[in-house]
């Protein structure tokens, strides 16, 4: 796929170099030619995709960008190496000498020897527009593409990065990480309608259960990481959970990614409120100082108002009903569009593994969720009832003594007062970017009447 | 849940102790103060749950752990302390202080001041028996307890550290990291047996599908990592995959784990075995170095002839047929019970996406597998097709033209010679641990007939 003038001219250079070979060029990252401080000709190799293309009388200049930063590298060559494949989206190895730039826009610039298109790029068919900026809206038609944009090539990174800070922040905090189970016989947890899961040649007659028992995806890994805490006293989870609600919401998808923990011979909402607190806060920092580039283009482009706040919190407790969207809306306001930790809701409305604050008539039980501006509940947790007889009780009311008969085993076999919390992670990337919808913050949604791909 | 004792005996020293408050004890994990160099009365709490007992006339040892690490904290206390309730399984409190061990067993012991029994251990119930070891076979019958036996944990703090050394691996080599999806409208790939998806409420009705077509559990992320491949040069998943096979050996699952990954303007087998190599050999000395404790008392227990190999290669290419089990086998046993890659297959064998090598009568593909001993294939990774014309005739050929209309399309806007490869979390565990049973080292195992909790 060499353009003939340019292997000419590869030749030509070749012949008219004195005798020693000369060295082949080292292949460098465009983030890692956009970091060398006193650029001074190294040869080096930089392969990507053309993002620019700007052609003058005899100089050529291309911006080549690579997916390892948002910025692209400037390539500036002869115009002799023009060609028609040289475009918009092709995909290009250039080798030459990195120099200082003297231009202020970028500290270095790479001074091409030899460009070879690797793929040329069907102009007209390319959903994406040269010098065009293109709606999130549009760009979620072409999740195979969309990746190419720069604003989806930042919010990916930043959730490359995201995914990182988290996991660190939890093996620097001691904590075990499990891989709790994507398929699960656990159905009652009532968190939303569930997908069930069967062999594609048995889903006609799913009676034969493949398991034996009808299995389903699961909505959190909550009851297998409680199964963990009785034996490491502090455990997490980061993988897929699902819903299957006929919703289309700007927050809600049917596969989403949660960050769950769960913390043995912890006794107080405010120990758990201080983990949920101190893993925002850290994680952020770290995205925020690693990709400051990505996430200005973000909060520039998409959400100007949503930067990030400072963060307090202020505590209501006991309320009366639950809190739908609007409400949880209005109480963020209300505080000043801060995040807002929200304690101690009543227990009729929470699912049976809360732990009773047994507080007489207005009856609540310990738990918590954060509200955060523009998105609503952002963590979910609670104390959870370690009380053999109080859960067992709860579990008789509701007829599912027998399913949970080994989650009453975990209170029969050194029991620990515990508790943990969920994050969903989507949720915390919009919070982080201001990103208004959740398909925007994930490589490939999956909402009713649509998996592509 | 004092013991009256303990309590009077706090009481007591509480006291009798000089007017000055005594600092409150810190709190620290068991591997915390297993690791204090020159213990010297420092006052600490403790908390986990009781793994042996042993009392004597006048003094009481304990062992507690927390799941921090393999070994436990051994704890000396006056025999008033005795009771029932302080037994093998039951979790407790120890405040008390550190000081140097008289034994050579361990450097640090707990001199308990104060021992707080948290939760009782229903002992006839517990399926588990103190001093015994029962077959892993056994502890699979139990899998909300098995975690609190000294293997189980092993294996579990050796998962986790693995894939806190893959997360880091891929992310020092540069590779943005992708969350494919779970849910894939992909159903072509034949990777074996699908599980198809659909809403609880309707799966007696699959002709309303939720998504408005049929959708499956992802068999692999390779796609969709080809899709950000066009973006980013290097990207990795590691995520849940899923085979409705009707499998119950020691090598498979319905539910498992693979790490992927995915390199733009790669060129060569080798390059990408260099890759597979490093991440392998990378990531074990990090084990290694991280739990040597854990995964020795695999070794020992478990498989003392497995220990892990001077890794090598050797490579052996054109083979005529399929390789099975018992080929592969032979393979690695013939070149001297170590790693071996196998290169080259025959392009009617593999998959429409691997790159032709276009060798005439042979004909095959540019793909690689490695098998290791005791697991077999433990990577399986190739080139990918990356020319439109080559791509556009498999996918004729197998009639797949329209559904991968988007994959051919990545072949078409800046296209760019590429590969991958897969590696099997679990098989990569049996591997380093020599673990015979795959069901073993994942939390809550999945296949045909069984998914418990």
């Amino acid at each position: 796929m060499f353009g003939a003038r340019c292997l000419l001219r590869a030749l030509r250079s070749c012949s008219s170099a004195p005798c020693p070979r000369q060295r082949p060029a080292a292949r460098v990252s465009v983030r890692g030619a956009l970091g060398v401080q006193s650029a001074n000709g190294e040869r080096v190799k930089v392969q990507g995709w053309i993002r620019s293309i700007r052609s003058q009388k005899e100089v050529l200049f291309l911006h080549v960008n690579d997916g390892s930063s948002l910025e692209s590298l400037q390539v500036v060559a002869d115009s002799s190496f023009d060609s028609r494949e040289l475009a918009f989206g092709s995909s290009v190895e250039v080798q030459g000498q990195l120099v200082k730039s003297p231009s202020k826009k970028q500290n270095v610039e790479l001074k091409a020897e030899k460009i070879e298109v690797v793929g040329s790029c069907d102009a007209k068919a390319f959903p994406f527009k040269y010098k065009e900026r293109h709606p999130l809206e549009y760009l979620r038609q072409y999740p195979h593409l969309r990746c190419r944009t720069n604003v989806l090539g930042s919010v990916l990174r930043v959730r490359s990065e995201a995914t990182a800070a988290i996991h660190s922040f939890f093996k620097d905090s001691g904590f075990v990480h499990i891989h709790t189970p994507v398929i699960t016989s656990n159905d009652c947890e009532g968190a939303g309608e569930l997908f069930q899961v069967e062999p594609s040649s048995k889903i006609k007659v799913p009676e034969e259960n493949f398991f034996n028992i009808p299995v389903f995806l699961t909505v959190s890994g909550q009851l297998h990481l409680e199964v963990m805490s009785g034996a490491f006293t502090q455990v997490f989870t980061f993988g897929p959970t699902f819903r299957a609600e006929n919703s289309q919401s700007r927050r809600h998808l049917a596969e989403f990614y949660m960050v769950e923990a769960e913390i043995s011979f912890l006794e107080s909402l405010q120990d758990l409120m201080q983990v949920m607190e101190s893993l925002f806060k850290t994680t952020a920092m770290t995205v925020l100082s690693n990709c400051p580039k990505d996430v200005e283009l973000c909060h520039k482009f998409l959400a100007p108002g949503q930067k990030i706040r400072t963060y307090a919190k202020k505590q209501l407790s006991n309320w009366g009903a639950d809190l739908h969207t609007e409400h949880e809306k209005y109480l963020v306001k209300h505080c000043g569009d801060i995040p807002v930790f929200v304690i101690n809701y009543p227990l009729v409305l929470k699912p049976f593994y809360m732990r009773d604050n047994e507080d007489g008539p207005q009856h609540t039980v310990a738990a918590v969720d954060l509200l955060v501006p523009g998105v609503g509940e952002l963590f979910g947790g609670s104390l959870r009832e370690e009380r053999y007889h109080l859960l067992e009780q709860q579990l008789a009311r509701l007829g599912l003594t027998e399913a949970y008969q080994w989650y009453l085993d975990l209170r029969r076999f050194g029991s620990v007062p515990h508790g943990g919390f969920g994050m969903g992670f989507e949720r915390y990337l919009q919070c982080i970017l201001g990103i208004d919808n959740i398909k925007d913050v994930i490589p490939f949604p999956r909402f009713t009447h649509s998996c592509l791909l």
